[in-house]
């Protein structure tokens, strides 16, 4: 699966809206032909995902399925989502998610980033995490924090972020803590 | 100033409501007598803190002033705040707060824990920090995260919290970052 080659130099000179709805705009990152077939990948912002879509997706990835009435409310608390589309025909496959809490104002936190192992390395998880940092600037957010695995340092740390600055470490509390 | 002593089993099994507000309910953490006067420490879970106090007492521990427009806004997009007040006679003093960010149903970020100095090293930390995850757990939340300075790690493991669990690193993307 060779397709296209996505260069974030291309997605930062793109301003090819495919739509101009207010809410929640779309972006045309790439469109090419594929056996005849036009193909357009897109990025949108609009909250309304199809959640068995983003939940299988999230299964490609080993993640552990969730209560689907638990990620409708998740997203709509979210301050803001990403997720990108491959498009052929009429046909539209959810390819990569991503969304970040935040308090609107000095701090947000970007969760469940993925991106379908079929189009993993070749620059989505970039453009993903570029957009939700673009847009939590465009709300004057200063403080854009996340929790990276040991495998995605590396990515992240191209992106610009930083771990345990100062000495800062991220801690983490859950139910099976000795503290419940 | 030992003026008492608050211990977390206390706490723990205080149930003494002064409020009964559906909205946002206080908790009276301790009550003794000082020089002849009542002293009431006061536990709120109401969003409506004055924002002056908030900023003084921000300010006491070194805390860069920020604009009350902004602080407001954060407090109003949090999922929850939770701040202790001394009471004396009619008149309160803000001197510890505490507030998370959240979807409101995976996952959570504890931000701006602050004690005022001449109130710290009694408790009211642990008293701030088991409150917030009381009530996260009370909306089913599970994975509660926070940043915290070198100087307050073990603080937070006393309290469950646990840094770096398997390797995965808290990261932070600042405007002053290479990418920006």
């Amino acid at each position: 699966m060779t397709f296209w080659k996505i260069l974030w130099q291309q997605h930062q000179s793109i301003s090819n809206k495919i739509h101009d709805e207010p809410a929640g705009s779309k972006t045309l990152i790439e469109e090419f032909y594929h056996e005849g077939k036009k193909i357009a990948i897109i990025l949108s912002r609009e909250k309304n995902i199809n959640l068995h879509e983003l939940e299988e997706l999230c299964g490609k990835v080993g993640w552990v399925k969730r209560p689907l009435k638990k990620v409708k409310a998740a997203i709509k608390n979210s301050f803001l989502t990403i997720s990108l589309s491959y498009n052929e025909d009429k046909k539209s496959k959810l390819i990569a998610f991503a969304r970040a809490t935040s308090d609107s104002t000095f701090n947000a936190t970007i969760w469940d980033v993925v991106v379908h192992p079929k189009f993993q390395r070749r620059g989505l998880g970039r453009i993903l995490i570029s957009e939700i940092v673009k847009e939590l600037r465009c709300s004057d957010i200063n403080t854009i924090t996340l929790f990276a695995d040991p495998q995605v340092l590396n990515f992240y740390k191209t992106l610009g972020f930083i771990s345990d600055p100062d000495g800062i470490k991220g801690m983490f509390w859950y139910p099976n803590s000795n503290y419940s």
